[in-house]
């Protein structure tokens, strides 16, 4: 899409975790115009004021939905509770302004799936239809002409991008019914909202697994597995709360197929990625870590074959907050707007 | 007080974690019997699923306070929000239960400043006037005859601690009207409640004051220290949080007055605690840890003179939940039984 | 064993974290006496100097081995590197002195597999061979008859207790060629060695895996569960560094056989471990936290079956420091003086 | 200094969090070119191998100093232990290459003191009194001139700019021989060398005072404010180890003098810094936290008087690796070269 810079943007739902990193992200970007933030809760309270990095730097206000001239916005993220987007999307489309939604309503094709996951009913389905799945390694090309993105769950990113090479290969190569997702996140990723399992002194000194009967994340990688692949895919998924803030930590397991065991899987994951601005297929025997890429948009892949046997061993690091929200959030508008695709989120890593 | 062990305890509202602390060291006594713990909004829920740590240990349920029959209990504990014990101590008191509250209800004995600090009229002064601050180091007589205990806050047991060698002399060795205490916490001191500010994502790797332009514990301080030594006393008390979950270290400075330059604060500070089972005053240079504490019912302090200047400089350090609440109560519990003090209390502090 | 209580105990190295664990531990056991303590470098320095939280409780200073009349003792705990067990214990053993290493020195029956993870020689290859693997679940009755103590790795622990139940059934239940052992510890886990990559600003707020191309614990589960079941096991282990202090999350991939699905899984564990006062098979569905076993001997397991398909996925914690090393070590002390397994090992975990 | 853009950079010692956080931000800064990294020990690796979070974006390897060509640099930075710059800056001065030092060779003027804290004669003790103290609040003018410039130690940053409008004013306004700086800092203010103090083990979930007998600090921050203001100044200085990577919170105490009651502090230090574009004086009431400056060059400041009586609170917070080290030496090095203050410093600070 054309669009004479700057890029005018409005944001719904500022107050959580995403809408700061947002504010952080798109604040420093050169190309955009921080127009409108909207916060039912926050009406009139600076921005500043609710989170004291932005000091200086954000002049903007909250203000109520209501008052926001959203509609003059040339682009509107929601970085809302699951269900508001689906809600206010609609109208903004049919304004012409483009939307990125940061929760999941646009995620899950499958509107069953949807709402036995979500405990709602989709309440747009054929704008739903027109939705892209904003994975830019995967979907670039129809992200650049999109009206609509659901950006991706923070897991998800990891799982698909983690094992997007072994499944797209044109041979089978791994046992793709019995693949595992053994996943870690930082507490930051179960947001903002006031818990008391989130409390320092609950999660603080602890490690834990939760949802391991099922979680909303499991039918969005299964879902775009199957149709990126054509395949049917079966997989595993357990996440972990880890005491820290930010980061997401993804270690997966496939079986090699007895007749891929001379497959070069470094070399594969190399090819595939090579030229990817923000997924770095690292040496082969290497150890990432999450903090790499803490505050980068940079997804990190280590490819490991313990004792050279049949399990594959793939481990994807991000920043859940950039690469597994915000800044992928930027990373499509960029594409959406015919920006480089890197612009403003070029920050390194901060360690320690 | 004579009563055959073993000691029938009740414990109201234990879903905290003041209460979580309390079951674990009463679970374990040797002398009481676990009788009820009541909470409304878990009522009929194990205490074990609440609290995984006491799985197999303890089988009580919580119960209503309805259905609790605290009546039939030696001792009521109340690990409640503050104000529910002035509402339902008196009738206990009545029945001849005896009660220790961990709230702030009978701490101060001026109900115009409760009202300020609490934004609640004191229901019952003349029960009030009854009750004993439950500081054995300083109260010790006093405890084992009472009938309701305030157990202190957890601030002013390092405070009052670790001021009183100094404003108990038989003269005047420092300046009274300029004591300073600058005060750190761990977050469990925030207690168990859902808050955004002591969420992991916020409170972790972060410093903040908080309070400075004032705090409830202050008055607690400022009142027992002229009541103790019958001087008005000036105290600035700048309270913070640290990313940890126990622990309270306070930093004490108060200026030597000209005339006793010449004393040995180290030797005041060792006599005057030379008896106590829980005050440990540390050989000359030490630099005291919370984490030498954690769990453990002990408050230790180390006496600093900085190039042997006029301004001391007094360490005192206790874990929040244990000496500056839970463990405490206890030790009052024993006091008031005849029991020995530190029965029950003998706990190695645990590090790592 | 038959002796007279207390026991003397003795500790070799005890300036580590199984080190401090150990004296906190035994100093609170009733029939324990602690007689000496040794270690090299910090000759002639008070324990409770060393470690604050023995302070008043632990007397004992640091003696040089050659000082420390070990062969006075009834046994002898080695909280030393590894290879320093193999090289003192004959000569204690000798003397009629039990001996229980927390090193790995005993726990490979396999010497070509020792010399090749622990790049030293086995010095006696034939007392190696009187050494009993100190799993008391597995083998309590040959523990209590034992001259010589392996006590177990902290993920074999984990590993072993987790899987032995599908193992050791009487039919085939899981694929034993390919089992996922995915492990988390606690930084106390790497000890207390001055090293850059535990420092608190490198691993704070961070989550990485290490040892994903081979690490020493592989092949003590691989020789266990093998000598345990006579099957061949293929294992893939990756162990993960969180950023907490103590605490030790496994989380196993198992995949059912065909002719296994309608086993009830859960009741098989509940059945396995009915009397073990030290593990605890949680109810169905349950989500164990590191926390919940903090400071205790305890170790829990919870058996999940996702979407109820083919994949078994089994929670194993522990503290790393107790179940997973100086309490597990206490608890064979305990079978070998035919003292109560449980006795000084009652201690409630600490939460929060 | 005029120079031709771009600035040609070295780094002497970058192997620490200071030699780190230097290249984060000189890496990313528009008006530098990285010409040469220096270290002994990691000679030949990619500075990227050491540190990931640089992982395609600084393509240097370490070298020795005597391959680094240090002579052909614009701009030297010395992230080196005490001791090593004042042995290697003569010679580049003479070459005329600019250094800023970031250890504390050249911040002490009193070269007894300095040997007297630093344990080490003071080697070129002429060049020493060329040297600028690179606090640019106080010195702009003297550093935009400077060849030798002593970057400042982190706790005097926050202490200077702390007090220094109290001292500088023109009346006496608070008893200048009783200040207290209670100060925290967080772990990488200890470095990045193995220690067991520092190991997450060790320091986390823990709170501690340390240096409370002296700290190097404490007289780099008299010596200043008695040369700015001409007056003799008494510091009690108490700093210590907060659980935290980043993060440096300073709690200044001051004793207002009766005839400065009628004063308005606050208007005081916003007119004072009213125009540093990195001073940020938060409005009355302001309760600062360090992650609000988390990996940004701000210091800010709150000015509290509790009960409006006589002691004045100044809390001042900084990020110890960049206002207190790293982003404060690149300000300096704008000054020196001419360019625009806040170049490659204008980075938001990451919250959460």
């Amino acid at each position: 899409m054309a669009v004479s810079s700057p890029i005018k943007v409005g944001i719904v739902g500022g107050t959580g975790y995403t809408g700061v990193e947002l504010l952080r992200l798109l604040a420093a970007h050169p190309a955009v115009e921080l127009k409108t933030i909207t916060s039912r809760s926050e009406d009139g309270v600076p921005v500043a004021q609710l989170f004291p990095n932005l000091r200086g730097q954000v002049d903007l206000s909250f203000v109520t939905p209501e008052a926001a001239q959203l509609e003059a916005c040339d682009v509107v993220f929601f970085a809302t509770p699951h269900g508001v987007a689906m809600e206010q999307a609609p109208d903004l489309l049919d304004k012409g302004v483009r939307v990125i939604d940061l929760a999941a309503d646009f995620r899950l094709q499958n509107t069953e799936m949807f709402k036995s996951w979500y405990k709602m009913s989709h309440s747009c389905p054929q704008v739903l239809k027109t939705a892209v799945y904003g994975l830019p390694e995967v979907y670039r090309q129809q992200i650049s002409q999109a009206r609509l993105i659901a950006n991706p769950g923070c897991y998800p990113t990891t799982a698909i991008l983690g094992l997007l090479p072994l499944l797209k290969a044109d041979s089978a190569l791994v046992d793709r019914r019995h693949l595992i997702a053994d996943a870690k996140s930082g507490t930051s990723g179960a947001g903002r909202g006031a818990s008391v399992a989130t409390l320092y002194a609950e999660a603080g000194d602890n490690f834990k697994a939760y949802g391991v009967a099922g979680h909303r994340h499991h039918p969005e990688v299964t879902e775009q597995l199957q149709m990126l692949t054509g395949n049917e895919v079966g997989l595993t998924f357990v996440p972990h709360l880890v005491p820290m803030i930010r980061g997401m930590f993804t270690t997966l397991y496939a079986r090699i197929l007895p007749e891929a065991l001379d497959v070069d899987f470094q070399a594969l994951y190399q090819n595939f990625y090579a030229n990817e601005p923000f997924v770095d297929v690292m040496p082969a025997g290497s150890l990432p870590e999450t903090r790499s890429v803490r505050a980068s948009n940079m997804l990190r892949i280590a490819i490991h074959r313990p004792q050279n046997g049949d399990q594959l061993v793939v481990l994807v690091i991000q920043d859940n907050l950039v690469k597994g929200a915000a800044g992928q959030a930027v990373q499509n508008m960029n594409l959406l707007f015919g920006q480089p695709e890197t612009l403003g989120l070029e920050q390194l890593a901060l360690l320690p």
